[in-house]
């Protein structure tokens, strides 16, 4: 029996074959707290390798040094799903030749499937692990819950190094993935700062306009005939998709109705309504705190799922299929509903698609929630510099003043205009904001494309150009 | 959203392209008491399907329906790693043109991942599933507990179809595998007879030659310098092989010996044995018995593994090569230490490997445990008629009558000898059989072969002969 355990990853690199020009992957759930991707990159570059891509599902800003591996040529190639805004401010600069990849979560997994994507080897950053390879993510000091989206590298690379903080006596039995994939086993003091991995407590917001939106939110679910015995829900960690599930936490309640599931990214605020009754599962892909992280080690009603049960479009099903209804942001959107997630105003890349697109295109309902202007800036624009998720996708805009329904959802707006929601035109929406605001310039940009945006098809949706 | 949920085995069939010439495969959890087997096989029948393969990890008596289809051309084909008597014998006397192949539990899995065996539509008995297809063998009536050997079967063929009793309401979060994989699923009133599946007891041997060679097994452990803290252990589910387990659960009691896992097929004994501490975890590819369901429903620490986990020798790793000691049984064994499961003394087929060549070769220690004669036959034979398990990977012979160490293993030899065990060469054990049974007269078998044994490296290792 061979041998896992080696005793750096510059060995592990060594081992595993890794040469010029491969592709390295890489999982966020330890999101910005995570210390691996830099430790093997920086060992890649002592070992003098160049050409590397890397293939992260999502790229933070505690990544930073990343940028000089760029610069030096160790990595030339980057795919993912996300980016943070200070390495995105970077990438827009030009900094990379080669355009960068960016997909949705279920593109990921798609891509990887029928080729178009691949990894030579996945380093897997594992709070515990076993000398043999199995893996989770539910124990330790920096364990991180789900780790939903490193099944698919660990599934398809070529080679997998584990890299545990916390190594347990073989066989750890509440494993994710399992000794059968994982090839080397290299344990490190540290995987990650916990502090940046999961917050403590997640706090809803106290801002009087995001609770005013959420409760349109929840009136909007309520309305659109889906919030019955059996309805299924997600919605994201920020302040104001965290005050649409106490709304609709609340309806439910009073209501007496009780759900399916709730999917996607875990909070404790979805464990509490799991806990209450409001639903029978939830299946979590990625664990946003620490009382997501207990609920998913000690209820069995919480169920970690791979990212291609959560998303891939290419699986013979996946849970955004089942999805009544998610609540999603946008830093613009445009009348024909495009959403853009990926840059900011001044077109700098600052996000990215995650599950945006895939649940968009999954659920029922598809609900936006964003304030009508942020700084001055509306949020209704002629055409999203960046389409992150594409309008036939997306059923409704929920803003501070009304909401507005995609014209290709008529039998959905006379529901919300029976039930006395304020419905109007998103044209009128747009109007309003720039009667605020003014006309925003909008910048004609005909530089380098320096990243592609590819749908969860694996078609080329939209171009990212470099802004200098 | 395709629905998944079809009216009839026969229309699944029609939706997943099933043509003349394809193989269909079957797992083997139901046992003695499968239905789906035969279902399938009838609606493939009637739709005048012709040429077809199975590749099922067993065949059981309860398949007798098979060799009628097999007669009329609907099944010209059969791949398994283990085969009952009834049919085996009806296979023994030609009934198939083609050779059987049988492969070990690890083999076959090892084969689909090299290509050298494929399925194109697997269906799998579902104890319980939900309308997308996630699936658990823990729940129901007819729960068998682990679904281990399916999940090859799910993972490798073009479609998948699952065959449900219990239809429960989406998400069954607790699946063993989900939706990812599965393209169809078919409800039906009865996968099975619950009597075959498990059974409700399993009865320790009172055979004093059984209790005396379990005993002799334990003390040949003990003496192996292997029962330390941390040991792992795998035994089966026969009378005897139960006994080793009381005779080793007893000294690890009595000397306070904290193992680490059993493997393998788990019967009630090994629960009460991880109940009581002498493990710390059961991995577990098969339940045999209802306490064995209850047990991996209900403990964390008792863990369904896939059969690739357990056995396959293509994995980046395998429970069996962890694993220190795995006790056996034999039809025949040889001088070389060959051991034959696959074949009666007449040389009917009447078993398979199953994972007794995994383990072998697995495990620190080997031990085969078998009376020096059945009925008059002795177990040692000039040659044995099958080699099911090459003899480089048998470690030692326990019997009524003493203990043989393969010559390989002189450091294993000198330390029971050591021991005050009753060591002998295997060549005075056959003697001392047949002086008292006589020599058996060795028939020589040119006729057709019917089928091949592949090793768990894909060669082949022996064929087997028709019998008229």
């Amino acid at each position: 029996m061979k041998d896992k355990v080696l005793p750096s990853i510059t060995e592990a690199l060594r081992l595993t074959g890794v040469k010029d020009g491969m592709t390295l992957s890489f999982h966020h759930h330890l999101r910005n707290g995570d210390y691996v991707l830099n430790l093997v990159l920086a060992a890649a570059q002592k070992l003098g390798l160049k050409d590397l891509t890397i293939n992260a599902s999502a790229i933070f800003d505690c990544h930073l040094p990343l940028l000089d591996l760029i610069r030096d040529g160790t990595v030339t190639g980057l795919e993912c799903n996300y980016c943070g805004a200070l390495v995105g401010k970077a990438l827009s600069s030009g900094l990379l030749a080669k355009p960068v990849i960016f997909r949705s979560h279920g593109g990921r997994l798609a891509d990887l499937a029928r080729g178009s994507a691949r990894i030579d080897v996945a380093f897997v950053a594992a709070p515990t692990a076993d000398s043999r390879g199995n893996i989770s993510g539910k124990y330790g000091r920096s364990a991180c819950g789900s780790l939903g989206y490193a099944f698919s590298d660990v599934q398809n690379a070529d080679r997998v190094v584990a890299v545990p903080e916390n190594l347990v006596s073989y066989p750890l039995t509440d494993f994710s993935f399992s000794e059968t994939e994982v090839d080397y086993v290299v344990a490190v003091e540290r995987i990650g700062d916990p502090a940046g991995i999961v917050s403590g407590t997640t706090r809803v917001t106290r801002d009087p306009i995001g609770l005013l939106m959420a409760d349109m939110a929840a009136e909007v679910i309520k309305a659109s005939g889906l919030l019955l015995d059996g309805f299924s829900f997600q919605t994201g960690a920020g302040g104001a998709s965290l005050a649409v599930a106490y709304a609709v936490e609340k309806i439910m309640l009073a209501e007496g109705i009780h759900g399916s599931f709730a999917s996607g990214g875990i909070t404790g605020k979805l464990v509490e309504m799991l806990n209450k009754g409001c639903f029978e599962s939830l299946l979590d892909v990625q664990c946003f705190d620490l009382e997501a992280v207990r609920s998913l080690r000690e209820n069995p009603a919480h169920r970690e799922i791979s990212a291609s049960q959560y998303a891939s479009p290419l699986a013979a099903g996946a849970v955004v299929d089942s999805l009544d209804t998610v609540i999603l942001g946008a830093t613009e959107i445009d009348p024909d509903f495009n959403v853009n997630v990926h840059t900011n105003s001044q077109g700098l890349i600052m996000g990215g698609s995650g599950g945006h697109s895939d649940t968009a295109a999954g659920a029922r309902l598809a609900i936006i929630i964003a304030p009508l202007m942020r700084a001055r800036l509306p949020l209704i624009v002629d055409r999203v510099q960046t389409i992150s998720t594409p309008g036939r996708t997306v059923d409704l805009l929920v803003t501070q003043y009304g909401i507005a329904v995609n014209p290709l959802r008529a039998e959905l707006s006379a529901r919300l205009r029976d039930a006395g929601l304020k419905v109007m035109p998103i044209e009128e929406l747009k109007h309003l904001a720039e009667k605020i605001c003014g006309v925003p310039k909008t910048l004609k940009n005909e530089n380098r494309v320096i990243a592609e945006v590819l749908y969860r098809d694996g078609t080329v949706i939209d171009t990212i150009r470099q802004v200098n």
